[in-house]
């Protein structure tokens, strides 16, 4: 299973155009992955064409993977499916509410990862884009998605056009933890995160931002806190509107 | 990558070992995964001891696999870690909002499905234990979680002692939407139910449980609105406990 482990993210694609019967396959394995009862809980929208790319790209801040990408796969939470199924068959569903979405998103999450493994395994290069809860209300508008219908999940697909150096991990033992948590130590962080911040790439890009700490890029700069806030008052907006926010 | 195609969740496991090196190579393996900006946004808690095997399994409503399992791997949403680097390098930290768990559980669950891959490729047999977010509460009290730490998944591991047959899924068209999202007829419905439907095990399980259609098994047994509805709230505190619930 090497394909895993020399993994990168691509973010530059041939123009070679990825077979829909090449997809489907890929689809279909993928959704082997477990799911909450055998229930399902996911959609996936492809998008090839120029006009849905051009309309989805602003949702992902314009990153150029949008508009080069042969394909787009939204993956999404979803329990309209399986909450119309119930009513035609005399049931009434009951799952318009917080864990359920959270349900829905594991489903959907597994098959996303399934997928990217398949895909790699197969030659092709994919990038995942953090961006689909920022702005999932303009992407539920985009892909016309009904209630009880969420985006979670970006992938861009398509053959390699690049081989960038594979990114930096932490060491094993700063994320494993023996029969309980075992709380972090000033000097546990020391240790866990020194070879992060030896790396010259991130030195370069404390000096280029003229920041003191690599920490500071990600707070200040990266994902700051106000922007945090904010979005997930709009994510929650997001649940609301497509209906997960029934209480008991 | 025939390990996703033939897949089935094990629920029996031999009395063998699973030898800490491996895990910990499929660990490190697995953690390749994406990441949002590469911040690593989990731990991973193992359990072996019997001691601890015990306290966990209420939480999973004794489910026979906890105790039976050599291993059991609860992947934790953690944004603890990664705020007290920040905060040890002069970086204030905002990632106690709903966005940010929503990020971290992104991560855990990318990392979860890589590592359960892995692990059927190298002969080891899992199951997914949807119960997690269900009792979070009492497995954040036994594995000691701290603040910012959310268990999402979790995963019992071993050496195969049963061989299932593969579970239904519903057909590839039920599940892909070209270009936008192609809401449900009441025939589409019942094509892509058509075939689950008809499963004998699925038609005795309608019979034993006296009920007139499948979908009432899903509604009145099995996920209740009421359950669903009570524990959404649980869920909820758990958020709130774990201070992930700070607004702008």
């Amino acid at each position: 299973m090497d394909c895993i482990k020399n993994r990168r993210t691509i973010r530059k694609y041939k123009e070679t155009e990825v077979e829909a019967s090449l997809l489907n396959e890929l689809l279909e394995e993928a959704f082997r992955a477990s799911t909450m009862g055998n229930m399902q809980l996911y959609s996936v929208v492809v998008t090839r064409s120029t006009e849905m790319k051009k309309k989805l790209a602003p949702a992902h801040f314009n990153q150029p993977m949008v508009m080069n990408a042969p394909i787009i796969l939204t993956f999404c939470a979803d329990f309209n499916r399986f909450s119309k199924w119930c009513r035609s068959r005399k049931a009434e569903p009951g799952y318009d509410n917080f864990l359920s979405f959270m349900n829905a998103v594991s489903d959907t999450l597994l098959v996303t990862q399934n997928f990217c493994t398949l895909a790699e395994d197969r030659g092709l290069g994919i990038c995942y884009l953090g961006t689909t809860i920022y702005n999932s209300e303009q992407i539920i508008d985009v892909l016309h998605l009904p209630e009880l219908v969420v985006p979670i999940a970006t992938i861009t697909v398509g053959y390699p056009d690049e081989c960038p150096v594979q990114p930096d991990r932490l060491p094993l033992e700063g994320i494993l933890h023996e029969e309980s948590y075992h709380d972090y130590s000033e000097e546990d962080i020391d240790r866990i995160y020194t070879f992060k911040e030896s790396l010259p790439e991130n030195q370069n890009f404390i000096k280029i931002n003229q920041k003191e700490t690599l920490a500071q890029i990600f707070t200040d700069i990266r994902y700051k806190k106000e922007d945090n806030e904010n979005i997930s008052e709009c994510l929650m907006m997001v649940l609301k509107r497509q209906g997960f926010d029934k209480k008991g």
